[in-house]
């Protein structure tokens, strides 16, 4: 599926595969991980594919992986693996939110479509999740900054949620600054406001309301 | 300098370069940029140097320059760079933040000595930081994890403050679990504190107390 | 723009760079390059982003960069570089060919844009060029094969022709047995047949009938 | 075996292994794989063996051994692999048509061996190939061009055939140009005649006539 | 342990693993290997951790496994392996040869654990091993030189003893010159003064006297 | 050139290049230096391209690099570089040595040519360089170890010398044993007679007597 958060278009897919990682072996529990990607011509500038963060890259793969595992039922998924690829074709802004909230509907996708084929008795979720980006621009803060907005944050904080309003994932990050526990109080309550309607978004893109 | 956290240890120094990232050329600021690595040996199990977790390595690096950049006053800095090496010589839970709290250290040290050559007019300081790990551990918030907790950890937060009691990075992680509000608000609280105690060591080890 | 040729989808994009090859140095002509690259999920089976097979990219990158420099001037174009990037997003045979058909059209767009600009006073064109693929299935010869047809062919030609019916490369190729003149000439009048109707189609995508 | 084309001089050995690819396991069935190098000093300018054009080794190595494939009976062969090297010791030009014709010697006097072993009743080989380069030059068709003649031709061709008059591969190329079909037929009949020599060159090596 | 010669410094453990190089498989003998590797910070200038000289570090690495296995009953050892890892914390010269015979001390505690544990009945040592580095500077022999004069000797060489009294290994080396053989028999005396002096240090180090 | 020793067979070839290492810009000297390879099928085994022992080939090259530099006057020779190729075409045992013995032949051929273009007055060469690997077989002390000898020695030196009698290079290693001083007395003396057989080779290959 294909995930549109302003201009930052992700192409996000799961694969069931029948093989999980070796410190799961006989355990009869699987395994959720990710992969992210930036297509060269993503972004304003066309990156190199030679030069890739690849820190960058592996880093956000395993938030993915992270985020995911927090609402998979491990046990119940049995011992396979759901294989998340994240791809992003245009980047402006917030492409590692975007990936984890679209990654989700991937992921139930594949769930559902592994209940129907009888491998598990029931879709092996106890959760959703979602993702948002959050910022302080020149002193105010603003949800789902794009581009322009993201590289002149103060602050800028990703936040990953479940729809119990429990919190998966916390980064709040100050570049060549630091912020106060009030600011860090106003952003955690307008991403978790920005958050309840992607939960409705994911609802409506997987036709369950 | 060798800054030692319980059972873990990292070997934290700082070299004074005269060159500076492409983007900040001719800008008349300086950066600073720290890479981290583990000796194959560190941790309790022996790991392979092959095998290092590059991705890891990479996104802790770029967390250890981002911490400090955020008390530095790099226009003061002059266009020239520090460059932070900390290596992991025994690792037990926390080498991130341990990092973090015996870079600012040789960090202040390298600032130091270029003021008494009288390449800049004073320490290029804006501040004083440091950094902790607190966690809950079977429902209970604990302090400064060692590798044994950290690993059965519910939750595991990553602090990052300056002395003037503002963040500089959070980074809150439930590895297949989710947490509270409240949880968050009690961690926070005892990373504070915490932190505050580093601050005095930190001073203690400069000589400035 | 992305290419569709049946269940094949490719997203060619062109980028203008205001740098050339070394070897290109004060001669005051430009250069067309290519790269081509898969995503993991494009494939039947999913492809390991680790195991992508380097030298089958590498070549294919290099017959579209071939190809459009067939059908562009390089002397009017001057000391720039088009960059094209090609990736395959879905993948159902065909996906060199219909790289280079979709690269076309992209190119043709990046040039406009370069003459709108007023960078170069005409289009620097000398011609129009796609690519087929053709070949033998159970013996009779077939147009644009998809991946099932691929995997089992005879015989495989990818042909990649100017508009003024002169070739830019032949490349026929049989796995496992080998093909006679006959075969060769019926594949090429096929290939040229329906190239013909892809050189209908790069038009109506540029609006220019 | 060495083999020299004018100036060109190529290694080419051949190696049994007791062991397929995975996707031959039990079906009965062999290989024929190659692996092609240029020694550093090979070329005009010596080539940095970091810089060497992996791409284009790749390319030519999978010609070669799909140039070999055609002529042998896989059934045959029975479960093993042979390893083809070409390593070429002086370059100047038509390295890869060289290093094919080559090839097939080393192949059978290899497949020879193993008859003799006793392995194999029969030599599985179902025909003989061989392959050469032709090419336009300032507009007049070429055989076996050399180095300077490669690298100014209009138009490249290398020709894979078999001794039924049957082709294997055609690969034709222009580089920034494109050529009619008559060219085209003049140079498939120029190349079939030089082929026809490098086949009774070929029976001699073997002292087959 | 922390092995000190001047102001070189190096960081020698050794890990015991229950598993052996495939080529000793079913022979019922052990295996002593090393990796050697040196900080960034370590030398006089910091070392990219990027562009560090791997061959050097791995011609190293095999010097001080094969010093060690000299010393070694591999027999009595049995199917298992020891990994000496020696990393330099201080590079002041002489790294290679103080890694040896700080690695011996290392070897020695691992081999004493592992018969405590009565793996095996008595500690599989034949031999005790120690190296040095001597050197022609300004025509006079000079012993364990520093990095100044390494630098700058005209004759360097590592000198691997046993207690013995014979020799594991000899490397003598000119850098734009070359030395007689009174130069070398004075070196070699001088060499083996300094080695005697080693083994009191390590015997020392281990409790032993 | 090609060097055969026994069944050793090196390609040695000398590229003069324009340029050299940035230590030595505005010394007005110039240098040597090596690269040592080999090719897929020179070993009695088929070595894997992608398995190739690197830093053995590093140690190699190195050593070949410094074995030439001894012999040149490198003040001489100018701000030039003299890059050597040794590539093994077959191999069966000293390999590095023979490369060595031919390396020098190349080396003289190269300076020779300079010399006759006028870019350097006279050959800057000050001396001549062989080399020769002896080594105890079953007690015995052997001259130039073909591969079984080579793999079962007890005892494994190598020996670069000059003409005037002078060593370059000793490096003399046991594997698993260790050797005494009578030993290594007796395979200098051996050693040092075939050298002198190879200084006369050298001279003939040269045309020089």
């Amino acid at each position: 599926m294909l995930i549109a958060f302003g201009e930052t278009k992700v192409l996000c897919t799961a694969t069931v595969e029948e093989r999980i990682p070796p410190f799961l072996k006989d355990t009869g529990k699987g395994w959720v991980t990710a992969e992210y990607g930036m297509l060269p011509r993503s972004s304003h500038d066309r990156i190199s594919r030679d030069s890739v963060k690849k820190g960058r890259a592996m880093e956000i793969s395993r938030l993915i992986g992270r985020s995911l595992r927090a609402v998979v039922d491990l046990a119940a998924l049995g011992e396979r693996q759901i294989m998340i690829d994240c791809d992003v074709i245009q980047a402006d802004g917030g492409t590692r939110t975007a990936s984890i909230s679209g990654a989700y509907v991937a992921l139930h996708d594949a769930l559902t479509h592994l209940t129907k084929l009888g491998k598990v008795p029931n879709i092996p979720l106890i959760g959703q999740c979602a993702a948002i980006s959050v910022g302080v621009i020149h002193g105010a803060p603003m949800l789902d900054l794009c581009y322009t907005e993201d590289s002149t944050a103060d602050v800028d904080m990703n936040l990953v949620m479940r729809d119990d309003g429990t919190y998966i994932e916390i980064q709040g990050s100050a570049e060549g600054a630091s912020f106060s526990r009030k600011t860090m109080d106003d952003l955690l309550a307008m991403g978790e406001k920005g958050i309840r309607e992607l939960f409705a978004l994911q609802r409506s893109a997987l036709g369950l309301t």
